[in-house]
């Protein structure tokens, strides 16, 4: 790839920057949690609010963070050369890992709301967060099919990857904006006392999930960046999977 | 650009594309626009309800359908050759407009908050939607001031644009999360009687609104996948701004 001296010069070290994203997926997953446990009562599994709280931790650690991190397996410099197996092997684990929590952090909010005879699926937020992860089931078992199966032909592989790598991006930016009307939505739930929206004082805890929805999106979009970024890419020398 | 022969074949054309993504952000301000009439009362300059009605269609209308078209004018094929000047010029005008629009969408409920003693800037909704119009004010601002005036150097602006692109981006990925967050927290302020949330009844307006929401992130995702689409890109044979 042709690159301009400067913008050589100027590039960043993709180590530095990992290290501090893994900083920042590190806190958020401990402020979603520290938000739970302090101003929502903590952790419990009995269908009650407690049980609500296990929704936005697990979607954040595993459809923010952990999903965050399998995205960027592939920019890991060890990775671009040697066998490529173990690398789509992590990959897809750290992304079966994603999946698993978002389904444990439905399954939360579902009880949560049959016990209380709160109807489910009604909100833009639970919408956009189903499609979300139905999106990513699709992705995982595409992916896992095409690229780990081994009866895959190179054609197919060539012609699914820019789909996967598409749609790995775009299921992150949904994740994002879940993440957002959630946290808004459920704000404006918790800070009220009766008609009183208390969330307009914008009380300590308005701030500190308010807060943690600007890392959330910081997150998110430092990961997408790193993904586009041409000279973080794998070179794409030798055939798409000849050594898988 | 080297490419798989497979995937030149099945290469989707830009023009028919173009065509759809254009309906698809005229629905998405058609159904904006309908859901604030037909719904919520229409509009009016006063202060009331319906001057916040404004708001909802001005930010759809500006910060992504305007916005979207700003950003996909180089990757129209009669940019790729002659004078880059009025290509430049469409580019920041019609980002411009958008940035108008944001603006005004802004006055809108800033003057609905104000006139009903109702404090500003509380929400996760308004911090996401703020940093948002700030970046864009800022992107603007410096895309002008580097590719448009003739006083900034060769080195410069190779510096600067994928710093550009790379805000590009952003900047329509945190307009998608605001919107998002707005309808789903518009609509439980609308949707309730008391403390009744009828909301979660799903009456047609919810419905309504939730597609809305889902229609703008298609829009949005198929805006970025555009962008990100190797082939579609301007080639960059010829020197950076030597037509300038």
């Amino acid at each position: 790839r042709r690159r301009h001296p400067i913008t050589e010069m100027l590039d960043l070290a993709f180590l530095p920057f990992c290290a501090f994203l893994g900083g920042l997926g590190f806190l958020c997953v401990a402020l979603v949690s520290a938000w739970c446990q302090h101003w929502r009562g903590g952790f419990a599994l009995d269908g009650s609010l407690k049980m609500f709280n296990w929704h936005p931790v697990l979607m954040v650690t595993g459809m923010v963070v952990l999903y965050g991190a399998a995205a960027l397996v592939y920019r890991l410099p060890p990775t671009w050369r040697g066998p490529k197996l173990p690398w789509k092997v992590l990959h897809g684990a750290l992304a079966l890992a994603a999946f698993v929590l978002a389904v444990l952090g439905l399954v939360a909010v579902f009880r949560f709301h049959n016990d209380h005879g709160t109807p489910n699926m009604y909100s833009l937020h639970s919408w956009v967060g189903l499609v979300t992860v139905l999106l990513f089931s699709c992705q995982w078992v595409a992916g896992f099919s095409s690229f780990l199966l081994p009866w895959a032909p190179a054609w197919l592989r060539a012609l699914y990857k820019p789909i996967h790598v598409f749609f790995g991006s775009t299921i992150l930016m949904l994740s994002m904006a879940s993440c957002v009307s959630g946290i808004n939505e459920k704000l404006f739930f918790s800070l009220k006392n009766g008609t009183t929206t208390e969330y307009k004082l914008l009380p300590a805890e308005a701030v500190f999930a308010n807060t943690l929805g600007l890392l959330i999106l910081l997150f998110g979009v430092l990961v997408l960046g790193a993904l586009a970024r041409p000279s973080w890419k794998r070179p794409e020398g030798d055939s798409l999977d000849s050594r898988q």
